[in-house]
């Protein structure tokens, strides 16, 4: 019991149960839907309702869309010769800040034998039915056993096709100490060291 | 540009809006709202309109209500000899997970001159009007100069009335140590001491 009318109540749990947010945060926000211009909550309501009943998934890239074919497959002035390959919807963002301007192939996950994840379960199959006009295949999975073992076996199927096959580079972040650096890092960081100037 | 379709952006927008939430937070959030239970995300869009259509005010404490009396106000259980005076809705949480069994009293705010917030803007006409069988008045606005403006406040225009008024007491958190109190709440914690045996 909080004292307030279950219809806040309601409101709260719904928050709460959101990543990251506990019972205090929850309150707060359900606090600020009360305060807030009505027409800006009901808007949002509205916006939540409509991702959940408009949004698919593009029939290429399987990013989220809200139509077919969503706006960046169908954008022609994007690079056709490469393909990004990531686990899911959220790297594109990462990806698009950075400056990429090629097209994406959403995995929706990663290899897991452990969590029964096989290749059945990706989106393995639509990629190799996209790549007529691909040059170079970046992997972009995460940088843990399930990304790798995903960029092993993506590079292994593509074996016999002509795709220059990438992964991100892995090192010392930028901006970041090398003191803080972990081992594993350091040791990738300096086997794939850059070179700078010859002799 | 995220790279995701615009009603997905709309939902980073709607949460970014909300106090704490950052752009990268709102991102998250939004992306659980793809991945969760479809149901749960409608109900959830529904309990926020529900919120800002259905709640109003109680025509009593000025506490949030789905009907004209809240549902403390109408309480037959509560004694209502104690009238709890809050700043905000949000502070009956707390006072109803202390324990606190008496009725409420939201101003809507404190007296803020530098704002121009006085007696007028806040709910105190309608506290003179439930004073009938009240013995106790306990004016638990904020410890800070608005809150302590509006406590004087009250005392003074509730002078003539033979109603007891209290403050909640000010001093060393529970559980806090000494060590960092500041001055002002340790004067005040040591001037209004407890006694625990006499002689």
């Amino acid at each position: 019991m909080t004292g307030l009318p279950p219809t806040i109540e309601r409101v709260i749990d719904s928050f709460s149960s959101f990543p990251g947010i506990g019972k205090k945060t929850a309150q707060r926000l359900a606090l600020h839907v009360m305060k807030a211009d009505k027409e800006t909550i009901l808007q949002f309501a509205r916006s939540l309702t409509d991702a959940r009943e408009k949004i698919i998934y593009c029939q290429l890239c399987h990013n989220y869309s809200e139509n077919d074919v969503c706006h960046i497959c169908s954008d022609p002035l994007r690079d056709e010769s490469v393909i990004c390959v990531v686990e899911e919807p959220a790297d594109i963002i990462l990806f698009e800040k950075a400056g990429y301007k090629g097209f994406y192939h959403v995995l929706g996950g990663a290899l897991s034998p452990l969590d029964g994840i096989g290749p059945e379960d990706l989106n393995v199959e639509s990629l190799i039915g996209r790549l007529d006009r691909v040059k170079e295949i970046i992997i972009a999975t995460n940088m843990n056993i399930e990304g790798d073992t995903t960029a092993l076996y993506l590079s292994k199927m593509l074996v016999d096709r002509h795709i220059k096959i990438t992964r991100l580079a892995r090192g010392v972040p930028v901006g970041g100490h090398l003191e803080f650096v972990d081992e594993a890092t350091l040791t990738r960081s300096l086997s794939e060291r850059v070179l700078i100037r010859d002799e």
